[in-house]
């Protein structure tokens, strides 16, 4: 029996991640889930979190509680930060200061615990615009770094941070996620989802949702709060 | 007035952090320490934290929670593996997975939160030789990575991270500190210290730390268990 080769996923309960989930899937990686509690206002993308692992039937998904929101900045992490409705100049107040270092950084560990050397992320071409940390010229960086950072990698196996949403718009991430089989009923992108992770339909990241599933030609199965 | 440029600088209580301190306190910084609680087993650790950022007068002390324990997989978060006596070939099972590029990233937030776009760091020479996230390569490829993850970076403001001890060996560490008028005697290197914060004088950290105030040719400050 040929023992499959360990990958760690990032998992956030997004459309992105579960996409990831699917693709590092159908590539042959024995998969194990990590999702992060970080005081993030939608609590319910936690619950997301833990229905796409269990339907991608990841080997085991750990949610780490990590201390973000007490250093703030971030409208995702602080209160008194409004959640905006309409596209900003600029890197939108969303952006959570070094959250995809930290997540990265996290797997990073994991992964050496389980001596497994490949990382996923869901990051891609449609963030890049906004967010610093999701740029592919910050993930080859990272994957420099991590190959410097490791005893994995100074034993002789390389680390490699997967990104393979990083060029695809929403709409290709859609129709491929569809192709695969996921069940995007199950993830929440919403920055405002309420507690039964219904999405408020008008923040950033619902646009862009809503925006790809019509471009992809795939129904939409998002719940929504307003019509 | 003119108003001070802000650092942060990464304080475990061990003696290379309390010099890093006082080198960064001389450069003119306004200090803003911050510490982390991830599970090691040596909580007197962080007693020594405090009492070092009080003696170097910091702004702000901060102490993060973190899940590395969770992860597993070295002695000093692990209570099931043994803390070595005698120095070993490669790389040490006190290596923590992916510490300190855990550790730069929290910093790296904190940073972007305040505005501030310094980080100091104590790694060293001796370190070097044994764990992969202490070499001056693995300092370099962080700096180049934050300097693209970051809002701080992209909004003109370039990070940098400082590791001042990288090229000096523990006893040219200890001159230094001792010029600069560190108490040593508040610091904690000891992998096995006791709840007094008492060394045991003979694991890695201890003999390295012990032989350094030899050859600086300045007198041990440390409380010993043994003699």
């Amino acid at each position: 029996m040929n023992e499959k080769k360990k990958a760690v996923v990032l998992v956030s309960g997004g459309l992105d991640s579960a996409t990831v989930l699917a693709i590092a899937a159908q590539q042959g990686y024995a998969l194990y889930a990590l999702s992060f509690d970080y005081g993030q206002r939608h609590q319910s993308e936690l619950h997301a979190a833990a229905r796409v692992a269990k339907q991608a039937d990841v080997r085991e998904h750990r949610c780490l509680h990590i201390d973000l929101g007490q250093l703030g900045g971030s409208a995702l992490t602080d209160t008194q930060i409004a959640i905006p409705t309409e596209p900003a100049e600029g890197i939108p107040v969303t952006y959570v200061p070094a959250r995809n270092t930290i997540f990265l950084s996290y797997g990073l560990a994991w992964m050496e615990v389980m001596g497994a050397s490949d990382l996923f992320i869901g990051v891609n071409a449609v963030d890049y615009s906004g967010y610093p940390d999701c740029r592919p010229e910050f993930i080859a960086a990272f994957e420099h770094m991590a190959n410097l950072a490791t005893k994995t990698a100074i034993e002789g196996m390389p680390i490699r941070i997967h990104a393979p949403l990083q060029h695809l718009s929403k709409a290709e991430i859609i129709r491929e996620g569809h192709r695969l089989g996921v069940n995007y009923g199950l993830t929440v992108s919403c920055y405002a989802a309420d507690e039964q992770g219904r999405a408020c339909g008008v923040c950033d990241a619902c646009r862009l949702r809503r925006q790809g599933f019509i471009e992809a030609g795939v129904a939409d199965p998002t719940h929504y709060q307003v019509a």
